[in-house]
Protein backbone atom coordinates (compact mmCIF):
# COMPACT_ATOMS: atom_id res chain seq x y z
CA UNK A 1 0.00 0.00 0.00
CA UNK A 2 1.29 3.71 -0.73
CA UNK A 3 2.06 5.36 1.96
CA UNK A 4 0.92 9.17 2.80
CA UNK A 5 3.18 12.05 2.78
CA UNK A 6 2.09 15.43 4.02
CA UNK A 7 4.85 17.41 5.78
CA UNK A 8 7.20 19.11 4.34
CA UNK A 9 9.75 18.23 7.02
CA UNK A 10 9.32 14.37 6.31
CA UNK A 11 13.04 13.21 6.05
CA UNK A 12 12.31 11.60 2.85
CA UNK A 13 11.01 15.17 0.93
CA UNK A 14 14.20 16.50 2.44
CA UNK A 15 16.77 13.89 0.93
CA UNK A 16 14.96 13.77 -2.49
CA UNK A 17 14.59 17.91 -2.55
CA UNK A 18 18.69 17.74 -2.73
CA UNK A 19 18.76 15.80 -5.84
CA UNK A 20 18.03 18.66 -8.13
CA UNK A 21 22.00 19.48 -7.22
CA UNK A 22 24.58 17.71 -8.71
CA UNK A 23 26.73 16.86 -5.52
CA UNK A 24 23.33 15.57 -3.99
CA UNK A 25 22.90 13.17 -6.56
CA UNK A 26 26.40 11.74 -6.87
CA UNK A 27 26.30 11.41 -2.95
CA UNK A 28 23.04 9.11 -3.55
CA UNK A 29 23.67 7.76 -6.39
CA UNK A 30 20.38 8.61 -7.77
CA UNK A 31 18.20 11.10 -9.80
CA UNK A 32 14.70 12.66 -10.32
CA UNK A 33 12.71 11.94 -13.61
CA UNK A 34 9.50 13.77 -13.45
CA UNK A 35 6.39 13.64 -15.21
CA UNK A 36 3.70 10.51 -16.61
CA UNK A 37 5.10 10.59 -19.88
CA UNK A 38 8.96 9.93 -19.31
CA UNK A 39 7.86 8.12 -16.55
CA UNK A 40 5.93 5.54 -18.14
CA UNK A 41 8.99 5.51 -21.54
CA UNK A 42 10.90 4.38 -18.47
CA UNK A 43 8.99 1.37 -17.67
CA UNK A 44 8.65 0.32 -21.01
CA UNK A 45 12.23 0.37 -21.10
CA UNK A 46 12.51 -1.47 -18.10
CA UNK A 47 13.56 0.93 -15.49
CA UNK A 48 11.65 1.26 -12.58
CA UNK A 49 12.15 4.06 -9.84
CA UNK A 50 13.10 3.00 -6.31
CA UNK A 51 10.23 5.60 -4.90
CA UNK A 52 7.70 7.38 -6.39
CA UNK A 53 5.75 10.16 -5.48
CA UNK A 54 1.89 10.72 -7.29
CA UNK A 55 -0.39 13.63 -6.44
CA UNK A 56 -3.05 12.24 -4.56
CA UNK A 57 -5.49 13.84 -7.10
CA UNK A 58 -4.36 11.95 -9.97
CA UNK A 59 -4.43 8.49 -7.99
CA UNK A 60 -6.73 6.90 -10.69
CA UNK A 61 -5.03 7.97 -13.69
CA UNK A 62 -4.40 4.67 -15.74
CA UNK A 63 -1.04 5.30 -15.89
CA UNK A 64 -0.22 6.29 -13.03
CA UNK A 65 -2.06 3.33 -11.32
CA UNK A 66 0.43 1.00 -13.99
CA UNK A 67 3.30 3.10 -12.52
CA UNK A 68 2.54 2.66 -8.72
CA UNK A 69 1.60 -1.32 -8.90
CA UNK A 70 5.07 -1.81 -11.07
CA UNK A 71 6.98 0.08 -8.05
CA UNK A 72 5.36 -2.14 -5.49
CA UNK A 73 5.17 -5.19 -7.15
CA UNK A 74 9.03 -4.85 -8.19
CA UNK A 75 9.70 -3.78 -3.97
CA UNK A 76 10.10 -0.15 -4.29
CA UNK A 77 8.54 2.64 -2.54
CA UNK A 78 5.07 4.17 -3.54
CA UNK A 79 4.18 7.93 -2.18
CA UNK A 80 0.42 9.35 -2.18
CA UNK A 81 1.29 13.21 -1.41
CA UNK A 82 0.38 17.09 -2.43
CA UNK A 83 0.80 18.94 -5.21
CA UNK A 84 2.36 21.30 -2.82
CA UNK A 85 4.98 18.98 -1.99
CA UNK A 86 5.55 17.97 -5.19
CA UNK A 87 6.32 21.62 -6.39
CA UNK A 88 9.02 21.49 -3.62
CA UNK A 89 10.37 18.15 -4.54
CA UNK A 90 10.60 19.79 -8.69
CA UNK A 91 11.10 23.19 -7.95
CA UNK A 92 8.74 23.98 -10.87
CA UNK A 93 5.77 25.98 -10.17
CA UNK A 94 3.49 23.76 -11.99
CA UNK A 95 4.79 20.54 -11.12
CA UNK A 96 4.17 17.01 -12.82
CA UNK A 97 1.51 14.58 -11.46
CA UNK A 98 4.76 12.27 -10.40
CA UNK A 99 8.09 11.75 -9.93
CA UNK A 100 10.19 9.01 -9.50
CA UNK A 101 13.62 8.75 -8.06
CA UNK A 102 16.11 6.27 -9.89
CA UNK A 103 19.38 4.64 -9.25
CA UNK A 104 21.87 6.82 -11.70
CA UNK A 105 23.33 3.75 -14.39
CA UNK A 106 26.58 5.26 -16.04
CA UNK A 107 28.73 2.21 -17.38
CA UNK A 108 32.51 2.31 -17.95
CA UNK A 109 33.16 2.14 -21.62
CA UNK A 110 34.48 -1.48 -21.23
CA UNK A 111 30.72 -2.53 -20.46
CA UNK A 112 29.53 -1.12 -24.00
CA UNK A 113 29.32 -3.54 -26.81
CA UNK A 114 29.22 -1.77 -29.65
CA UNK A 115 28.63 -4.78 -31.90
CA UNK A 116 25.04 -3.77 -30.88
CA UNK A 117 24.14 -0.73 -32.84
CA UNK A 118 25.37 0.45 -35.84
CA UNK A 119 25.75 4.02 -34.25
CA UNK A 120 27.02 5.36 -31.15
CA UNK A 121 26.92 9.59 -30.33
CA UNK A 122 29.74 10.78 -28.37
CA UNK A 123 30.12 14.07 -26.89
CA UNK A 124 33.03 16.01 -25.44
CA UNK A 125 32.71 18.69 -22.86
CA UNK A 126 29.03 19.61 -23.57
CA UNK A 127 27.88 22.59 -21.47
CA UNK A 128 24.52 22.71 -21.91
CA UNK A 129 21.57 19.93 -19.71
CA UNK A 130 18.95 20.71 -22.67
CA UNK A 131 21.45 19.77 -25.84
CA UNK A 132 22.59 16.33 -23.69
CA UNK A 133 18.87 15.14 -23.44
CA UNK A 134 18.04 16.21 -27.04
CA UNK A 135 20.93 14.04 -28.41
CA UNK A 136 20.07 11.14 -26.40
CA UNK A 137 16.30 11.77 -27.39
CA UNK A 138 17.82 11.85 -30.95
CA UNK A 139 20.27 8.54 -30.43
CA UNK A 140 17.32 6.36 -29.46
CA UNK A 141 15.38 7.65 -32.92
CA UNK A 142 18.10 6.77 -34.97
CA UNK A 143 19.14 3.04 -33.26
CA UNK A 144 21.85 4.45 -31.37
CA UNK A 145 23.61 2.10 -28.80
CA UNK A 146 24.27 4.74 -26.33
CA UNK A 147 25.73 8.31 -25.65
CA UNK A 148 29.42 8.35 -24.42
CA UNK A 149 30.34 11.23 -22.37
CA UNK A 150 34.32 12.56 -22.93
CA UNK A 151 35.75 15.06 -20.46
CA UNK A 152 34.23 17.19 -18.61
CA UNK A 153 30.14 16.90 -19.73
CA UNK A 154 27.03 18.27 -18.05
CA UNK A 155 25.71 16.01 -16.01
CA UNK A 156 23.15 13.71 -17.95
CA UNK A 157 21.18 13.47 -14.60
CA UNK A 158 20.08 16.73 -14.25
CA UNK A 159 16.76 17.11 -14.15
CA UNK A 160 16.97 19.32 -17.24
CA UNK A 161 18.62 16.93 -19.39
CA UNK A 162 16.19 14.07 -18.22
CA UNK A 163 13.43 16.18 -19.12
CA UNK A 164 15.17 17.16 -22.46
CA UNK A 165 15.63 13.64 -22.97
CA UNK A 166 11.84 12.70 -23.19
CA UNK A 167 12.52 9.24 -21.36
CA UNK A 168 15.48 8.24 -24.03
CA UNK A 169 17.58 8.85 -21.23
CA UNK A 170 16.31 5.04 -19.99
CA UNK A 171 16.60 3.54 -23.38
CA UNK A 172 20.23 4.70 -23.96
CA UNK A 173 23.56 3.32 -22.75
CA UNK A 174 25.39 6.10 -21.10
CA UNK A 175 29.05 5.90 -20.34
CA UNK A 176 31.48 8.52 -19.29
CA UNK A 177 35.63 8.76 -20.12
CA UNK A 178 38.75 10.56 -20.37
CA UNK A 179 39.57 11.33 -23.82
CA UNK A 180 42.79 8.93 -23.83
CA UNK A 181 40.34 6.01 -22.21
CA UNK A 182 38.15 6.60 -24.58
CA UNK A 183 40.54 6.25 -27.98
CA UNK A 184 42.07 3.25 -26.25
CA UNK A 185 39.14 1.59 -26.14
CA UNK A 186 37.59 2.90 -29.47
CA UNK A 187 40.77 1.43 -31.32
CA UNK A 188 40.77 -1.43 -29.88
CA UNK A 189 37.84 -2.90 -31.99
CA UNK A 190 35.85 -1.71 -35.09
CA UNK A 191 34.59 1.23 -35.56
CA UNK A 192 35.15 4.93 -37.60
CA UNK A 193 35.82 7.92 -35.56
CA UNK A 194 33.47 10.67 -37.42
CA UNK A 195 33.87 14.17 -35.71
CA UNK A 196 31.67 17.06 -36.76
CA UNK A 197 34.07 20.06 -37.46
CA UNK A 198 33.79 23.52 -39.17
CA UNK A 199 37.53 23.27 -39.75
CA UNK A 200 37.50 20.95 -42.62
CA UNK A 201 36.05 21.23 -46.11
CA UNK A 202 34.34 17.75 -45.99
CA UNK A 203 31.01 17.74 -47.23
CA UNK A 204 28.69 15.40 -44.49
CA UNK A 205 27.00 14.00 -47.35
CA UNK A 206 30.36 12.69 -49.52
CA UNK A 207 31.55 9.73 -47.29
CA UNK A 208 29.78 6.68 -47.01
CA UNK A 209 30.19 5.71 -43.33
CA UNK A 210 31.54 2.55 -41.86
CA UNK A 211 29.45 0.86 -38.81
CA UNK A 212 30.09 1.07 -36.18
CA UNK A 213 29.72 4.66 -37.18
CA UNK A 214 30.97 6.73 -33.55
CA UNK A 215 29.89 10.42 -34.50
CA UNK A 216 32.02 13.24 -32.36
CA UNK A 217 30.87 16.52 -31.40
CA UNK A 218 32.65 19.04 -29.49
CA UNK A 219 31.98 21.84 -27.13
CA UNK A 220 29.04 23.95 -27.84
CA UNK A 221 31.41 27.29 -27.63
CA UNK A 222 34.74 25.48 -28.85
CA UNK A 223 34.01 22.69 -30.93
CA UNK A 224 36.29 20.07 -30.66
CA UNK A 225 40.11 20.31 -29.38
CA UNK A 226 42.86 20.45 -32.33
CA UNK A 227 44.31 16.90 -31.22
CA UNK A 228 41.05 15.49 -30.49
CA UNK A 229 40.08 16.09 -34.21
CA UNK A 230 43.43 14.59 -35.32
CA UNK A 231 42.64 11.25 -33.84
CA UNK A 232 39.33 11.19 -35.92
CA UNK A 233 39.23 8.97 -39.11
CA UNK A 234 36.76 11.75 -41.10
CA UNK A 235 35.67 15.34 -40.38
CA UNK A 236 32.74 16.47 -41.99
CA UNK A 237 30.34 19.54 -41.76
CA UNK A 238 27.17 20.22 -43.03
CA UNK A 239 26.69 23.14 -45.71
CA UNK A 240 25.76 26.40 -43.71
CA UNK A 241 24.32 28.96 -46.44
CA UNK A 242 23.52 31.98 -44.38
CA UNK A 243 25.52 34.30 -42.27
CA UNK A 244 25.97 32.65 -38.95
CA UNK A 245 29.21 30.02 -38.77
CA UNK A 246 27.62 27.02 -36.78
CA UNK A 247 24.74 24.85 -35.74
CA UNK A 248 23.04 24.21 -32.29
CA UNK A 249 25.35 21.29 -31.26
CA UNK A 250 22.75 18.91 -30.43
CA UNK A 251 20.90 19.77 -33.89
CA UNK A 252 23.96 19.45 -36.15
CA UNK A 253 24.18 15.81 -33.99
CA UNK A 254 21.26 15.06 -35.35
CA UNK A 255 21.73 16.10 -39.20
CA UNK A 256 24.64 14.27 -39.19
CA UNK A 257 22.82 10.93 -37.58
CA UNK A 258 20.68 10.83 -39.87
CA UNK A 259 22.83 11.01 -42.58
CA UNK A 260 24.29 7.63 -40.98
CA UNK A 261 20.87 6.67 -40.79
CA UNK A 262 19.65 7.44 -44.20
CA UNK A 263 22.99 5.61 -45.66
CA UNK A 264 21.92 2.37 -44.51
CA UNK A 265 17.92 2.02 -45.03
CA UNK A 266 15.69 1.70 -47.89
CA UNK A 267 13.59 4.73 -48.44
CA UNK A 268 9.65 3.60 -48.61
CA UNK A 269 8.24 4.33 -52.26
CA UNK A 270 6.13 7.42 -51.81
CA UNK A 271 2.26 5.94 -50.75
CA UNK B 1 30.81 60.30 -26.75
CA UNK B 2 29.97 57.49 -24.65
CA UNK B 3 28.42 58.43 -21.26
CA UNK B 4 28.64 56.71 -18.31
CA UNK B 5 26.06 55.22 -16.06
CA UNK B 6 27.10 54.11 -12.49
CA UNK B 7 23.73 54.28 -10.59
CA UNK B 8 21.27 51.46 -10.12
CA UNK B 9 18.59 53.79 -9.84
CA UNK B 10 18.77 55.66 -13.68
CA UNK B 11 15.97 55.53 -15.60
CA UNK B 12 17.56 54.47 -18.70
CA UNK B 13 18.60 50.97 -16.64
CA UNK B 14 15.01 50.77 -15.01
CA UNK B 15 13.43 50.94 -18.64
CA UNK B 16 15.80 48.28 -20.09
CA UNK B 17 15.73 45.93 -17.38
CA UNK B 18 11.69 46.00 -17.75
CA UNK B 19 12.71 44.23 -21.75
CA UNK B 20 12.90 41.39 -20.16
CA UNK B 21 9.19 40.96 -19.62
CA UNK B 22 7.48 40.42 -22.43
CA UNK B 23 4.83 43.06 -21.81
CA UNK B 24 7.12 45.68 -21.66
CA UNK B 25 8.90 44.26 -25.04
CA UNK B 26 5.29 45.08 -26.39
CA UNK B 27 4.79 48.40 -24.85
CA UNK B 28 8.39 49.64 -25.60
CA UNK B 29 8.51 47.75 -29.04
CA UNK B 30 12.16 46.74 -27.97
CA UNK B 31 14.18 44.08 -27.29
CA UNK B 32 17.31 42.69 -25.55
CA UNK B 33 20.42 40.70 -27.49
CA UNK B 34 23.59 39.94 -25.26
CA UNK B 35 27.22 38.84 -26.00
CA UNK B 36 29.46 40.06 -28.29
CA UNK B 37 29.06 37.34 -30.76
CA UNK B 38 25.39 38.13 -31.21
CA UNK B 39 25.91 41.83 -31.23
CA UNK B 40 28.96 41.80 -33.98
CA UNK B 41 26.12 38.86 -36.28
CA UNK B 42 23.95 41.44 -35.96
CA UNK B 43 26.22 44.16 -37.07
CA UNK B 44 27.01 42.26 -39.98
CA UNK B 45 23.66 41.38 -40.86
CA UNK B 46 22.87 45.66 -40.90
CA UNK B 47 21.20 45.58 -37.80
CA UNK B 48 22.01 48.01 -34.94
CA UNK B 49 20.89 48.57 -31.57
CA UNK B 50 19.04 51.43 -30.30
CA UNK B 51 22.08 51.90 -27.07
CA UNK B 52 24.42 49.39 -26.57
CA UNK B 53 25.68 49.16 -22.77
CA UNK B 54 29.03 47.06 -22.57
CA UNK B 55 31.36 47.27 -19.80
CA UNK B 56 34.30 49.89 -19.02
CA UNK B 57 36.57 46.73 -18.75
CA UNK B 58 35.73 45.81 -21.76
CA UNK B 59 36.44 49.46 -23.80
CA UNK B 60 39.27 48.32 -25.66
CA UNK B 61 37.93 45.50 -26.97
CA UNK B 62 38.35 45.44 -31.05
CA UNK B 63 35.03 44.46 -31.48
CA UNK B 64 33.48 46.44 -28.74
CA UNK B 65 34.88 49.36 -30.05
CA UNK B 66 33.40 48.55 -33.73
CA UNK B 67 30.11 48.18 -32.19
CA UNK B 68 30.34 51.38 -30.24
CA UNK B 69 31.87 53.12 -33.40
CA UNK B 70 28.51 52.09 -35.40
CA UNK B 71 26.04 52.59 -33.09
CA UNK B 72 27.24 56.11 -32.08
CA UNK B 73 27.46 56.98 -36.06
CA UNK B 74 24.21 55.95 -36.59
CA UNK B 75 22.87 57.88 -33.91
CA UNK B 76 22.50 55.45 -30.98
CA UNK B 77 23.28 55.85 -27.56
CA UNK B 78 27.01 54.10 -26.22
CA UNK B 79 26.62 53.84 -22.36
CA UNK B 80 29.79 52.33 -20.84
CA UNK B 81 28.48 50.46 -17.36
CA UNK B 82 29.85 48.79 -14.42
CA UNK B 83 29.70 44.66 -14.58
CA UNK B 84 26.71 45.20 -11.82
CA UNK B 85 24.85 46.77 -14.12
CA UNK B 86 25.08 44.62 -16.80
CA UNK B 87 23.94 42.04 -14.50
CA UNK B 88 21.39 43.52 -13.25
CA UNK B 89 20.01 44.08 -16.89
CA UNK B 90 20.51 40.82 -17.72
CA UNK B 91 19.50 38.64 -14.59
CA UNK B 92 22.65 36.76 -15.74
CA UNK B 93 24.81 35.65 -12.63
CA UNK B 94 28.22 36.29 -15.33
CA UNK B 95 26.52 38.72 -17.74
CA UNK B 96 28.23 39.34 -20.81
CA UNK B 97 30.44 41.99 -22.21
CA UNK B 98 27.62 43.57 -23.95
CA UNK B 99 23.93 44.60 -24.04
CA UNK B 100 22.05 45.81 -27.66
CA UNK B 101 18.82 47.25 -26.86
CA UNK B 102 17.27 46.71 -30.57
CA UNK B 103 13.68 47.93 -31.89
CA UNK B 104 11.56 45.15 -32.79
CA UNK B 105 10.51 43.86 -36.54
CA UNK B 106 8.22 41.48 -36.55
CA UNK B 107 6.45 41.40 -40.21
CA UNK B 108 3.25 41.55 -41.63
CA UNK B 109 2.84 38.13 -44.18
CA UNK B 110 2.29 40.51 -46.82
CA UNK B 111 5.53 42.06 -46.36
CA UNK B 112 7.21 38.54 -47.24
CA UNK B 113 8.68 38.03 -50.79
CA UNK B 114 8.76 34.35 -50.80
CA UNK B 115 10.70 33.99 -54.03
CA UNK B 116 13.73 35.62 -52.16
CA UNK B 117 13.96 31.78 -51.09
CA UNK B 118 13.67 28.23 -51.60
CA UNK B 119 12.09 27.43 -47.94
CA UNK B 120 10.65 29.22 -45.62
CA UNK B 121 10.27 27.61 -41.79
CA UNK B 122 6.77 27.82 -39.86
CA UNK B 123 6.02 27.26 -36.67
CA UNK B 124 2.52 26.86 -35.01
CA UNK B 125 2.04 27.38 -31.22
CA UNK B 126 5.37 26.78 -30.36
CA UNK B 127 6.23 27.07 -26.64
CA UNK B 128 9.75 26.49 -25.92
CA UNK B 129 12.08 29.79 -26.51
CA UNK B 130 15.09 27.66 -27.07
CA UNK B 131 13.39 25.57 -29.75
CA UNK B 132 12.41 28.87 -31.60
CA UNK B 133 15.94 30.34 -31.65
CA UNK B 134 17.48 27.07 -32.57
CA UNK B 135 14.62 26.60 -35.21
CA UNK B 136 15.95 30.58 -36.53
CA UNK B 137 19.63 28.98 -36.33
CA UNK B 138 19.02 26.42 -38.36
CA UNK B 139 17.28 28.72 -40.70
CA UNK B 140 19.85 31.02 -41.42
CA UNK B 141 21.83 27.56 -42.11
CA UNK B 142 19.53 26.25 -44.76
CA UNK B 143 19.18 29.50 -46.59
CA UNK B 144 15.44 29.79 -45.52
CA UNK B 145 14.01 33.31 -45.96
CA UNK B 146 12.30 33.73 -42.72
CA UNK B 147 10.35 31.82 -39.89
CA UNK B 148 6.17 32.37 -39.63
CA UNK B 149 4.94 31.96 -36.36
CA UNK B 150 1.62 30.75 -36.44
CA UNK B 151 -1.11 31.08 -33.61
CA UNK B 152 0.54 31.66 -29.98
CA UNK B 153 3.96 30.46 -30.35
CA UNK B 154 6.84 32.03 -27.58
CA UNK B 155 8.20 35.67 -28.27
CA UNK B 156 10.97 35.37 -30.56
CA UNK B 157 12.44 38.45 -28.79
CA UNK B 158 12.47 36.82 -25.44
CA UNK B 159 16.05 36.68 -24.37
CA UNK B 160 16.09 33.21 -24.70
CA UNK B 161 15.00 32.67 -27.85
CA UNK B 162 17.55 35.71 -29.42
CA UNK B 163 20.62 33.81 -27.30
CA UNK B 164 19.17 30.07 -28.71
CA UNK B 165 19.51 31.87 -32.22
CA UNK B 166 23.13 33.19 -31.35
CA UNK B 167 22.61 36.36 -33.82
CA UNK B 168 20.39 34.16 -36.92
CA UNK B 169 17.07 36.45 -35.18
CA UNK B 170 18.94 39.27 -37.25
CA UNK B 171 19.29 37.78 -40.39
CA UNK B 172 16.03 35.70 -40.84
CA UNK B 173 12.59 37.55 -41.36
CA UNK B 174 10.12 36.91 -38.67
CA UNK B 175 6.38 37.29 -39.21
CA UNK B 176 3.77 36.53 -37.22
CA UNK B 177 -0.54 35.36 -38.25
CA UNK B 178 -3.25 33.33 -37.64
CA UNK B 179 -3.52 29.98 -39.31
CA UNK B 180 -6.53 31.57 -41.70
CA UNK B 181 -4.22 34.87 -42.26
CA UNK B 182 -1.37 32.45 -43.59
CA UNK B 183 -3.47 29.71 -45.33
CA UNK B 184 -4.85 33.22 -47.36
CA UNK B 185 -1.40 34.43 -48.17
CA UNK B 186 -0.01 30.85 -48.81
CA UNK B 187 -2.45 29.81 -51.57
CA UNK B 188 -2.18 33.51 -53.56
CA UNK B 189 1.29 32.57 -54.34
CA UNK B 190 3.55 29.30 -55.13
CA UNK B 191 4.23 26.93 -52.43
CA UNK B 192 4.33 23.91 -51.10
CA UNK B 193 3.08 23.18 -47.56
CA UNK B 194 4.84 20.36 -45.82
CA UNK B 195 3.61 19.39 -42.76
CA UNK B 196 6.07 17.38 -39.95
CA UNK B 197 3.31 14.88 -38.51
CA UNK B 198 3.25 11.67 -36.31
CA UNK B 199 0.11 10.67 -38.04
CA UNK B 200 1.52 9.63 -41.56
CA UNK B 201 3.33 6.94 -43.09
CA UNK B 202 5.17 8.96 -45.97
CA UNK B 203 8.68 8.78 -45.16
CA UNK B 204 10.31 12.28 -45.09
CA UNK B 205 12.95 11.27 -48.28
CA UNK B 206 10.47 9.56 -49.97
CA UNK B 207 9.02 13.42 -52.01
CA UNK B 208 10.92 15.65 -54.11
CA UNK B 209 9.95 18.76 -52.74
CA UNK B 210 8.90 21.60 -54.84
CA UNK B 211 10.19 25.54 -54.20
CA UNK B 212 8.92 27.49 -52.35
CA UNK B 213 8.93 24.75 -49.30
CA UNK B 214 7.05 25.98 -46.21
CA UNK B 215 7.95 23.64 -43.78
CA UNK B 216 5.10 23.80 -40.73
CA UNK B 217 6.14 22.17 -37.06
CA UNK B 218 3.78 22.06 -34.37
CA UNK B 219 3.19 22.60 -30.49
CA UNK B 220 6.38 20.27 -28.88
CA UNK B 221 3.42 18.23 -26.75
CA UNK B 222 0.49 18.11 -29.08
CA UNK B 223 2.07 18.27 -32.82
CA UNK B 224 -0.05 20.04 -36.01
CA UNK B 225 -3.94 20.21 -35.68
CA UNK B 226 -5.71 17.37 -37.79
CA UNK B 227 -7.32 20.59 -39.47
CA UNK B 228 -3.93 22.03 -40.11
CA UNK B 229 -2.73 18.88 -40.99
CA UNK B 230 -5.25 18.50 -43.29
CA UNK B 231 -4.48 21.73 -45.33
CA UNK B 232 -0.98 20.53 -45.72
CA UNK B 233 0.33 19.62 -48.93
CA UNK B 234 2.18 16.80 -48.13
CA UNK B 235 2.31 15.11 -44.62
CA UNK B 236 5.94 13.59 -43.67
CA UNK B 237 7.80 12.02 -40.75
CA UNK B 238 11.15 10.72 -39.95
CA UNK B 239 12.13 7.57 -39.46
CA UNK B 240 11.96 6.64 -35.47
CA UNK B 241 13.85 3.28 -34.59
CA UNK B 242 13.54 3.59 -30.64
CA UNK B 243 11.01 3.75 -28.03
CA UNK B 244 10.47 7.21 -27.88
CA UNK B 245 8.04 8.71 -30.55
CA UNK B 246 9.00 11.33 -31.37
CA UNK B 247 11.81 14.13 -32.10
CA UNK B 248 12.81 17.07 -30.31
CA UNK B 249 10.71 20.08 -32.45
CA UNK B 250 14.26 22.02 -33.18
CA UNK B 251 15.77 18.28 -34.50
CA UNK B 252 12.91 17.56 -36.49
CA UNK B 253 12.36 21.16 -38.41
CA UNK B 254 16.65 20.93 -38.59
CA UNK B 255 16.68 16.99 -40.24
CA UNK B 256 13.65 18.13 -42.72
CA UNK B 257 15.17 21.40 -43.79
CA UNK B 258 18.46 19.90 -44.38
CA UNK B 259 16.81 17.08 -46.42
CA UNK B 260 15.47 19.67 -48.45
CA UNK B 261 18.62 21.80 -48.79
CA UNK B 262 20.33 18.41 -49.53
CA UNK B 263 17.61 17.23 -52.72
CA UNK B 264 18.97 20.81 -54.19
CA UNK B 265 22.58 20.99 -54.03
CA UNK B 266 25.44 18.94 -55.46
CA UNK B 267 27.20 17.43 -52.88
CA UNK B 268 31.01 17.97 -53.01
CA UNK B 269 33.15 14.87 -54.31
CA UNK B 270 35.23 13.64 -51.39
CA UNK B 271 38.40 15.86 -51.32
Amino acid sequence: MPRQITAFSNPLVKSVRLLREKRHRREQGRFLAEGLRILTEALDAGCLPETIFYAVDSARHPLVVRLVAAVEQAGGEAIETSRDILHKLSGKDNPQTVLGVYAEFTLPLAALDRSTAPIWLVAQSLRDPGNLGTILRTGDAVGAGGLILIDDCVDPFSVEAVRASMGALFTQSIAAATWPEFVAWLRGGAGQLVGLSLDTDHDYQAPRYAAPTFLLVGNEAQGLPAEYAAECDLLVKMPMLGKADSLNAAVATAVMAYEVLNQRRRVPDPA
